[in-house]
C-alpha cells in the first residue's frame, strides 16, 4: 500500500494511493498519519476498506508530507563508501548518527529554501525508514519486522552550517524545508529487499547522484538494530539512511544549490520527488 | 505558575502547583500539557480559572515529565567555560547543538536506568527551556518573549557511546530516562533573569555541581536567536542549556554512576528533582 497525505501545508488529510493510479481520501477511517495512528492496526484499518469507493483527490492537489509529523527524524552519515571517500572521511566502523529537526519535514515537491546567506546547501537522496513498532535492543533479524514503510527523503545540507560551524551536524541538517519525504510511504510489505533499491537524484536535468543499496556500508537491518541499543525507537520515527555518492560537495570545484535550480530524485518502487531551489 | 503532570509513565494529566502548595488537577481545562497545548492561550485559560476549587491531588502521586512530549530535544553543548575546561574540550565560539532522542524524556523522581553493558554514565544539571512560539530568524532582543517558561533537566551522558562510538554525541545522550525533566514547568512570568539562577547537583549526599547560570557562554536568548537561524523551533520543544563543571567525567580519576546511586539536582525557584540508579 502506498500512503500519503495531501491539501495546503499544515491541513494535509491522509490518502491511498489506489491501484487504478488515483489517489483516495481515506480520511473517513484514520484521521491523519502521525506518529499517533502509524501502526499494524491502520494497516489491517486500510487493508479491509474498499478504497475505490472513497473520494477521489483531485491530480493536482498538492501532496504532503505522508506523515504529519516525526517524533525523532533521525539520519545516518557516510553509509555509502564511496559517498565517505567523495566527504573526504573514513568508512565508519559503527553508524554515524545525527538528527534533523522535526520542523524540517517537507512535502516531496515544496520548494526547497536556502537559509538567508547559505552558499553550500547540497542535495542527498536516500532511502527513509519509518518505524511502526516500539524498539528497544531489538536484534538485526526481528529489525525489519518493526519497519511500517519506507519513503524517499531528500537529507538537504548547508555544509558550512554541517562543518565549519563548530561541533554536530544537526546544524546543517534541520533548515526548513531541509527535509522533503515522499511522495508516499510504500509499506514494508511491498519492498521485499530493501537492500536492493536504484535511486538517483539529478540537478537541472543532469544525473548527479546514481546508487544503489545495496551499497550501503550499514543495512536497514543492521542500523535499526545498532539505533535501538542507544535510544527507543518509536513508532513515526523516520530514520534516513545515508546517501550514495554524486553530492555537490564532492564535485571538483564543489556545486552547490541556487536559487532557480531543479532537483528531481527517486527510488525503485518508492516514487519520485521534484524541488524548486528558492531564496527565503 | 507551575505546570506540572501527575498519574502513571504514559497516562498523566495536567496539573497546577497551587498557590497553597498542594497539587491540582486541571485536566478539566485542558487534556494534557503538550507540543499542540502549550501557548500564550493555554496561559490565560489557566490564570482566570479557580486553581483552589479544583481537584487535589494526592501528595504522594508519581509526577510525570511536565511535558507529554518534545517535538525536538535540542541541547547545548560546553556552554560553561569551566565544564568545557574539565571535559578537555575548547570554549566554543558558537554554541555547540546537539539533540537527545525525544523518548529519553523521563519524570523528575523516576528511576534513572543504565544502559545494558554501560560503564560511563553521568550526570548533568541544565537549565531547560520550553519554546512557547515559533522562532524563526528570532533576534536576540525578542528571544525571551517566545520562552513558555523553564525546568530542571538531569543532561544524563554515557561518556562512551558520546565520544567512543564514532561520530555524533546524540548516541551518549539518547537512552530511556535519559532526560529527566521538571518537577514543573514554571512560566517564565516567574523567572524574570534566566541567567542569574543557581544550580546544583549531588551524588549520594555529596555535592558534586555548584554553578550559577550567569557563568553560561551564550545566554539563554542568545542560543535560542542563534538556533532560530539554522531551524524553526516550535512550541513545545526542550532546550537543555548546558552544565556548569562537577560531572563525572572531569573528576581525577574519572567517578560515574553505579546501580544504587542517588542524584539530586535543583535550580533556585525551579525545584528540585532525585533519581535513584537502576540496572536495565
Amino acid at each position: 500500500m502506498k500512503l500519503l497525505r495531501f491539501g495546503n501545508k499544515g491541513a494535509e488529510k491522509p490518502a491511498v494511493l489506489h491501484s487504478d493510479g488515483t489517489i483516495r481520501d481515506v480520511s473517513s477511517l484514520v484521521s491523519d498519519f502521525s506518529p499517533e495512528t502509524i501502526s499494524p492496526a491502520l494497516l489491517r484499518i486500510l487493508a479491509s476498506a474498499e478504497i475505490g469507493s472513497l473520494p477521489e483527490v483531485p491530480a493536482a492537489t498538492r501532496i504532503g508530507a505522508p506523515i504529519s509529523r516525526t517524533g525523532h527524524f533521525i539520519a545516518i552519515g557516510l553509509n555509502y563508501a564511496d559517498h565517505a571517500a567523495e566527504s573526504g572521511m573514513p568508512i565508519p566502523s559503527e553508524p554515524v548518527v545525527f538528527s534533523k529537526a522535526p520542523s524540517c519535514l517537507s512535502g516531496p515537491n515544496d520548494d526547497v529554501m536556502l537559509p538567508k546567506g547559505s552558499v553550500k546547501t547540497d542535495w542527498e537522496v536516500e532511502l527513509a525508514v519509518i518505524i511502526g513498532e516500539r524498539c528497544d535492543y531489538v536484534e538485526e533479524k526481528d529489525a525489519l519486522s518493526k519497519v511500517f514503510g519506507y519513503a524517499v527523503c531528500n537529507d538537504v545540507s548547508e555544509r558550512e552550517y554541517q562543518a565549519e560551524r563548530g561541533g554536530q551536524w544537526i546544524k546543517g541538517k534541520s533548515a526548513p524545508t531541509f527535509g522533503p519525504l515522499g511522495p508516499w510511504i510504500v509499506t514494508a510489505d511491498e519492498v521485499p529487499d530493501p537492500q536492493n533499491l536504484d535511486m538517483f537524484l539529478d540537478v537541472n536535468g543532469e544525473r548527479r547522484q546514481n546508487g544503489n543499496t545495496k551499497t550501503m556500508i550499514f543495512s536497514v537491518a543492521h542500523i535499526i538494530s545498532y539505533l535501538s541499543r542507544f535510544m527507543v525507537l518509536e513508532p513515526g520515527d523516520v530514520i534516513t539512511t545515508g546517501t550514495p555518492p554524486g553530492v555537490g560537495m564532492g564535485m571538483k570545484p564543489p556545486v552547490y544549490l541556487k536559487a532557480g535550480d531543479e532537483m528531481r530524485l527517486g527510488i525503485t518502487g518508492l516514487g519520485e520527488q521534484r524541488q524548486r531551489v528558492v531564496e527565503r
